[in-house]
């Protein structure tokens, strides 16, 4: 009855190897292929958010009994503190999966661990959160944009900037694809 | 004296063996702790906000000749999405935690592996994302409420609804409290 006895050193070693294993390379050429994508989808939809700009004319009543004069009015991202803070996050995002690629590329290469197992799964954690947040907030903004509050007496303003609410929501479904495939290599490692 | 010994299992089957250690109980006590805690502080905001409610009075003009009507305006959090959302999500973060650690503990006084690492590796990032997503709303909901918006044409109102605002505030602080727990479980396991 003495079967579960383990051998000295043993466990200490299988354990140390498959942490090296999982911090070198969580999922190999497919990681890599994945944090490429996710660069990608961050910049598009950074890119995407930051050339979002919509110039359209409203009337503007100044007078009662005169017709109304035609006001050229501005929609840009940068109005917003929602739409900035998903240029910067997502900014962020871009850099940190460049850099965790070259990590990645590098580790491959060269076949060594360069401990950095917790560095990323603590970075593709915060890249998760910081993406979600700016989920949230663009879609709150978005949404105040599409039916405004009435009782805060805010009007809904996507009826005159169709085109620049548009393209917010295009960046922010390229921002939602983006966090499936970080939460995709997040995951990985704990499914094995 | 044979009591304490380890009862004979799959044997030969070590990483198997380690990471079913490591799903059912990740952080054993201090694991249950967190999550206990983490109930605690989503349950809390979500009261919090739920109960958040002010009503006051604002002048309002009817005929400019003469002096203001004083009329009664109520804020609540279920006139904004974002709150209304980051109840619901809170909530749920409340019921997954209930859960987990249920399972945790079942798992601790069975001494038995119920396969749970993978889902609950999922819940938890998944928890992590849904309160990071309701952060990112409420905030927004919150600047806007502050700052309002003058290129929409969106008014501050938490010069008016002070308190309200205050009280929203706190419970956000609490759900960021909470996602520090939820973020240290949810890390725990890439460290080792």
């Amino acid at each position: 009855m003495e079967t579960s006895r383990v051998k000295p050193g043993l466990n200490g070693v299988e354990g140390q190897k498959e942490a090296t294993q999982a911090a070198g390379k969580p999922l190999g050429l497919v990681g890599e292929a994945l944090r490429a994508f996710a660069l990608a989808l961050t910049l598009v939809a950074a890119v995407v958010m930051g050339l979002d700009k919509q110039t359209t004319t409203v009337p503007f009543q100044v007078v009662p009994t005169l017709p109304p004069l035609q006001v050229a009015v501005t929609a840009k991202w940068s109005h917003s503190s929602a739409f900035k803070y998903f240029v910067v996050a997502n900014a962020l995002v871009c850099i940190y999966s460049a850099l965790s690629l070259l990590a990645s590329l590098l580790t491959s290469a060269r076949k060594k661990n360069l401990s950095l197992a917790v560095p990323i799964a603590i970075g593709d954690l915060i890249m998760v959160a910081v993406l979600f947040s700016t989920i949230g907030a663009s879609m709150d903004f978005g949404l105040l944009g599409m039916h405004g509050n009435s009782h805060l007496r805010w009007n809904k303003v996507c009826n005159v900037y169709g085109k620049f609410c548009e393209k917010a929501m295009v960046a922010v479904v390229l921002v939602f694809f983006g966090l499936v495939v970080l939460a995709i290599i997040s995951l990985h490692k704990r499914s094995k």
